[in-house]
């Protein structure tokens, strides 16, 4: 990883790198926030950001830098797809870059890129932990990413010790967003589909964490791309421990990201530790 | 003013307004952050941006809102320049649009709408407190809009109640960038450029109230464009209670902003209640 940028930020330091991925075929940047004095005892929260954010949005935006110095986690935020001009993409803000949904697409032309499951769970971690950081590890992320976040912690148990999500796209395989988006990189199957649903993850087996999520009452996409409440039927039916917070007045943006920041870092701070 | 956004913030609202600005001639975009149950109690602080920054910068950067909300403060951030296609421009990233300098113009082709001296302290509070908010102010900046909280409340110490600065250009006269803008918004003759210069200014009379600033020391412009020690010596001459806070290994960046933005908003909340 060659770094590109570095900033002191209370105490800490927020970077941002870019590497060559073998998974993704492509060169990719990634952020990370280091915490002071960061070291093997330090654990890592994955942050995934939602539909047509890169690395950066989340580190400019959320305001969670002054609590992870503070707690001693390291915070990784990726882009959110293949990038590069070698790389498909679609018109639409929703599928292709920017919209690479945290699966291994199966179909052309998008299978020879995007692979974020892989990325994110297989090539990145060993390339973050060798900056000195331990393999305690969190995942967390926002509408996109709050799906990436809970399907790759329900496909990868062992490998996470905390997850959470802000307004996740709860139940893909029956919301417009996730329809579109698995349709194209998965196939017309909607049985090949349902690995990477949540709310299907959730109901087959008892999660081994408690699981939080944030959604915000005023936000548009709640009904009809969210669903949340098949979520908390899919936690009910496995017995699993689910706290739905419902924030009245808050809508899908990061002011409603960053006003609940500090609840999620210290949640996942206590499980990591 | 229309409302153009509103967010639920840390129990807040992030707003944005458009306005048509009749000392301008152009329409603006200004963004107001309103604590919970704000009223004619409510102090308000301006915060002035830097070179290309517009009305988000702040908003989206600073992560103040957390802290405003739990003071009580409004914060109003301005746009840099006016806007539009009528409005001059010129190739530079500091000079014409997103490069105002807080001052009023006075030289073709600036003149006609480069007045934001007046827009700031003389056009926009009216439009401010009328929605509900109190007539105690206070004001700051970053780099360019730390010359301009500076400079408009040492020329106007009775309108505000509190200032400070963050990598303020503070003496504008002898540095790069204050010489191109100044001779270009305000004539070939540096004598006119001295009612807008911080340090002079400073060093004219005491300061009725304690000045806060705060530099990186890794900051790439802090010897040729920002001058902080003149700024210091001013102070000394006029016996005004200035205080420099140079921060080891900090740089420009809004990650530094943001690091020490919670000093900033204790000591305006302080003087201001």
């Amino acid at each position: 990883m060659e770094l590109i940028e570095s900033h002191l930020c209370f105490g800490g330091e927020q970077r941002r790198y870019k590497h060559g991925s073998a998974v993704l075929g492509c060169e990719m940047t990634v952020s990370v926030f280091l915490p002071p004095d960061f070291g093997s005892h330090t654990p890592v929260l994955y942050w995934l950001s939602g539909l047509t954010c890169t690395d950066e949005n989340f580190v400019q935006k959320a305001g969670a830098q002054r609590l992870a110095a503070e707690l001693g986690l390291a915070i990784v935020a990726p882009d959110t797809s293949p990038r590069g001009e070698a790389v498909a993409d679609d018109e639409g803000y929703d599928l292709g870059k920017g919209a690479g949904f945290y699966v291994n697409a199966t179909q052309a032309p998008w299978a020879s890129h995007y692979r974020m499951d892989d990325y994110i769970v297989k090539e990145l971690p060993p390339l973050i932990e060798a900056l000195g950081l331990g393999s305690r590890r969190g995942i967390s992320g926002h509408s996109m990413g709050g799906h990436g976040a809970l399907v790759l912690a329900l496909r990868n148990r062992d490998f996470y010790g905390s997850v959470s999500a802000f307004s996740p796209i709860s139940n893909p395989v029956n919301c417009p967003w996730g329809k579109k988006a698995f349709g194209a990189y998965l196939g017309d199957n909607p049985a090949d589909w349902e690995s990477y649903d949540a709310s299907l993850l959730l109901a087959d087996a008892k999660a081994p964490w408690p699981v939080r999520v944030d959604v915000g009452l005023k936000d548009n996409f709640l009904e009809e791309q969210l669903r949340v409440e098949a979520l908390e039927a899919a936690a009910a039916q496995s017995g699993s421990e689910l706290t739905v917070h419902r924030q009245s007045g808050y809508d899908h943006s990061y002011f409603f990201v960053a006003s609940f920041m500090e609840a999620h870092l210290r949640f996942h701070a206590a499980q990591l530790k």
